[in-house]
């Protein structure tokens, strides 16, 4: 097994376009040796948000801590922590920190994602 | 989109032989149409564990809160909220709340799991 304290894992800030004040901490991943899904830490600054983008795989989202607001196809909804988010394949998405404290949550993707 | 109150999915004990004190929410799973792996939130009462098992499959497990033991092959080592396990598929593995707290960890597997 391994087991690694998340803030200790290295947080890397996310250059995509679209993303602001995003950082992303890879907790269990392709080094683990983790053999069909990862499981990664973003963190978002206050106003700042990822991507509004589409892909062909989903997310599995639990909300650590924070306020959030999930804009989808379906409209946009509120979250925060201790709520999980599913978003489906192909559904254009995008998280935005609507609080005033650093928004915290596990996305975790399956291994052939971008 | 969906967004689930973890909380408010229902909880349900879990009875597998060697199992004490868990309960289990299934907060993205078939019903939600996830397509390669399933969000399981298990929270264990103090002195509770799950069952000390191995099975073909890993887990990607973060601790939402309390003091866990975990063993496993390669002994037994404390864990806490904040700190993420992967257990490799076929290592035989145990969670135990070693804390006076309610412990509640996410604990995710591969679809064809089980």
């Amino acid at each position: 097994m391994k087991i690694k304290k998340a803030d200790d894992v290295e947080a890397r800030a996310v250059e995509t376009d679209g993303a602001d004040g995003v950082t992303i901490r890879l907790l269990i991943h392709e080094t683990d040796a983790a053999p069909n899904f990862y499981m990664r830490q973003f963190n978002i600054a206050p106003g700042g948000h990822t991507p509004r983008h589409v892909h062909a795989w989903e997310h599995e989202v639990y909300i650590l801590c924070g306020s959030a607001l999930v804009w989808s196809a379906d409209g946009e909804r509120p979250a925060a922590g201790g709520d999980c988010v599913f978003i489906p394949p192909n559904e254009e998405h995008q998280f935005t920190n609507a609080g005033d404290d650093e928004l915290k949550m596990l996305c975790l993707v399956p291994k052939d994602s971008g």
